[in-house]
Parts: C-alpha cells; sequence; structure tokens
C-alpha cells in the first residue's frame, strides 16, 4: 500500500466506531509506528463553560484512539489497551482542533508502548500521554479484517 | 445542606457540559471527597463492532469527571486536572452501566489526589484511575457560582 | 505452607538482592495477593539535608519491591515490571520506618495490577503506587527456585 | 556560568545525598531545562541474580533524580515530585552503564513536567519516564544555597 492508502483504509477504519464520529476524528497522516489524527472545534467539546477549553475527557480518549491506531498500522490487530497517562500541560483553547501525533516507542512480543502528543493548531502542546497496549495476539491475527482502534 | 441536597446540586451541574450529557452521567452518591457517578449502557459508546466492550476513551472520560467532582464537594472551585492515570483492568462489556467510585486520597494547599474505581453493575471492577488536580485557587473561591467539573 | 512459613520464604528471598539489602527490607506480612514490607529509618535515605524527608527514589523502589513481592506469593514466576506509577501524598519524614502494603488488584493471563500504599510507623499514607506487572510466563514455572523479585 | 560551570555546579550538589553516592550517579550535561546524569555499572545493582538486569528501583530512582535535576537548573529552588511515572521498555542489562536524559516538558506556575529517557552506552532505551513536580516555592526561593535534588 502506498502512503496514501494507509491513510484512507485507516481513516475509514477509525470512522466507524460511533464515539469517533462523535468526536469527528480524522487522519492526517500514517506510517508504520506512527499516526497524526485530528478532531475538528466543537462547542460541545468544552467542559466548563466559564472556562472555555477542552474537556479532558475529549483529550484522554484522543491519546487513547491515537495510540492504538498508531499502534494498528504495525499489528494489524487489536490492541486492549492496558493502562494509559495523561499529562495536562495547558488549557486546550475551545474552538481550535486538536491534533493528536503518536509513536510507538517500543513493541515487543508481549506488550507496545506508545507515546502521544496533543497539540493545537497552533502547534501548543496542550498534553502528552503515554500508552501500554497488549500485543499478545499478535501471532495469530483474526481471520478477515477485524476493526480495532477504540 | 442534607446529603440529599449535595447530591441534587452536583447532579444538576454535573449536567450542564454538552460532553457529560452525551454521556447520560448521574450521581448516584455525594459527601465530602466521595462522588459515585452511573452512566448508562448506550449503544454508541462501543469501541469495536467486534468486541463489544465499552470504548476506553469512554472510561477515561468517566474517571476524570468522577474525580473532578469528588473534589469538587471539597472544594466548591475548578480544579484543572494535571495528571491521570487510568488502568484497564477488564474489558468492559457493552449494555451494562458503569459505576465510578471516587475518593479524594489526599488533599492538599496545591494539589489533591483522588481514587477512582470503575466497576459494571455485576460490581466486576473493570478499570481504576489515579488524577491529580490543582487545588491552587482554594483560597480564593471565583465569585458566584461556577460550574467546575470536567 | 502455614502463613509464618510464606513469610519467612518471601523475607529469605527478598534479602537476597543487594539492592534490597541496601534496603534493609523485611517481609511482615504475606499471603496471597498481599505482601508488607518494611524498610527501617536510615539517615542515608534522606535527598535533601536541608529537609530531612526521605528520597523519591527510595520509595519508588519500595512501592517496585512490594507489587513484585505480592504477586510472587501468587504465582511463584519472575514477573517484569511493565510500568509503575508513583503519587508523593505527602513528605516521608526521615527517622520513621515505611510500610509498604501491596494487594494484586487483578490478575490476568498476560497482565497483573498491583496497588501499593506507602505509610510511616505513625500510619499517615505517605505515597500511593500502581504497577503493572507481565505474568506471562505463569504457564511454563521455571525449574528450581529462582529467585523472582526485584 | 558557563555551561561547564554549570554542570560542575550540578555535579557537586547532586553527590551530597548519601543516596546519590550509593547510586554513583556524575553529571554529564546540564542546560536550562536539560540534565544528563549517568550511573555506572555495579554488581550491586542487579535485580535478579538469575536474570541479570539492574533492579528496576535502580532505574526509577535514576528517572526522578534526573528529573528533579533538569528542573534544578531552571529553577534554582527544590521541587517536590507530585507523581512519577516509569515504563520499563525493556530489561538494562547488568555490567552497562545507564544514561538519563530528563527535559523539562512544561513549566508553569504551580507545576512542571518533564520527560526523562534511560538509556544504556549502547544507546538502548531501557525505560521511558514521566514526573511532574511543584514549582510553588518559585517565588520566593530559599534564603542561601539548599540543596534541592532528591
Amino acid at each position: 500500500m502506498t502512503d496514501a492508502d494507509v491513510i484512507a483504509t485507516l481513516d475509514d477504519l477509525i470512522r466507524i466506531p460511533p464515539f469517533h464520529a462523535y468526536l469527528g476524528v480524522e487522519v492526517v497522516r500514517a506510517a508504520p509506528g506512527l499516526a497524526v489524527l485530528r478532531i475538528p472545534p466543537k462547542e460541545e467539546f468544552v467542559g466548563n463553560p466559564l472556562v472555555p477549553a477542552v474537556h479532558g475527557g475529549i483529550i484522554a480518549a484522543l491519546v487513547d484512539l491515537a495510540g492504538g491506531a498508531a499502534l494498528f498500522i504495525e499489528t494489524q490487530i487489536p490492541t486492549p489497551t492496558i493502562d494509559m497517562r495523561v499529562d495536562y500541560l495547558r488549557p486546550a483553547i475551545a474552538g481550535r482542533p486538536l491534533i493528536a501525533e503518536a509513536r510507538v516507542a517500543s513493541s515487543g512480543k508481549h506488550v507496545a508502548f506508545v507515546d502521544v502528543d496533543v497539540k493545537d493548531d497552533q502547534d501548543r502542546l496542550v498534553a502528552r500521554g503515554r500508552c501500554v497496549y497488549s500485543v499478545k495476539d499478535r501471532a495469530s491475527p483474526p481471520p478477515g479484517r477485524a476493526y480495532p482502534i477504540g
């Protein structure tokens, strides 16, 4: 597959789960061990009307999703999240898209570690995530094409 | 306020942000340093149609939300999330409500630590969270009633 | 084995690694899924002479060690640490022993989650840890008695 | 101060705590927001005689220490650790020095986030850490020179 094909395929898959459709997530870049996803600004993502910042839960969901996507390009199998950490470096100002760049740091026989940076469209780092996924079924990919991320 | 009043007030506040309305979150119990929240089963929370489990991002959002709610009962101020960890102990089977029980472990002058257990309606522990919040503005609560959680 | 035997066996094993000897760790209680360890007060554990508190690295090491011990009682195999989180709730005043109570929260086919509370001898919670271990070799225990913790 | 002065000063300070002397830590590089520390190979750092790898607690201590050092160059004040995460990407083979490179990701009025990579002398990434520190006293540095790290 060309890079464009990888992006298009991942973009198709990632839009399937209804929660991803709610987030409006789209694939910006994709390569082995790398996924860059984008969610658009939406008024309903604001956590606190008095502090117009994106809800931390939206950002956490984006981190998990991007990490799983980066891994899927390599593994082509579902990789359940074992644990996740999100650090909120600064408020994500509402009204701006958020871009999550996920890179696989290490992928072994049993688990994989993925780092995720979340920036706004002015390249300000708003959050940083670390996710650990189980890749236990790597040896036996499922028959047929399973939707794997989320 | 009576306990029932605390619950009703928190329940009113927590339903304000649109993302909380999407989650359908409601307050089950509330006391100083404790919040128990519930989200109903929704088909759109499923992450992967082939593995009918609740999306990890939904669970992460619930953890952050419950932690903030437990703290708000004590502080009555907005407390931005500094960081959060979520451990996914077992898949959250779709079609069941999820109950998050958040307890403030320690609340100092600057930061507060909150532990969150997420169980299904059969009391199976599906996830465990640890959240750290900034309580820096505790000394100067905002004028008027601010919506604080999220 | 009786409970006393379990404690004595674990205590023997845990003293083998030189770093554990440096820490002076001893086993206080032990049962399936539970380990309570203790390190004595030592002047050399102080991190900063001007703030006489125990070094955070000593506490982190104790967390990892206690979590591994709790798991070893169940698994009897080496369980490498995948990741660990430590929250420092309050300074651990130097000159007091520290007691780490580790409980296995969940132990599956591939990974296990362990929670660890670190208290001083006045029952003040000074730190709280969460560790994830690989239990991948559970099916095939090593021949002979392996020292497993650390 | 020249870069060499910064390194020499930090190196002097970092050797003060007895636990750091035990670790044998030395400063390799230092600049605002960056610290590179090194610990030598020592037989007593081995966790499990049957699996000759460096004890996870040693690595966790190094992560905390390096993160605090990177921050101290900027802040010149003690910055207590709020929480720390360590991911163990691969075993740290005993008999090799370990190098921790800590970079301040974000430093605000109240907290700072630091990322730490731990590699061996063959540039293999063995662990990755994320630490959050309280910088609350930044406005009021202590009188005189306090030893700050640890």
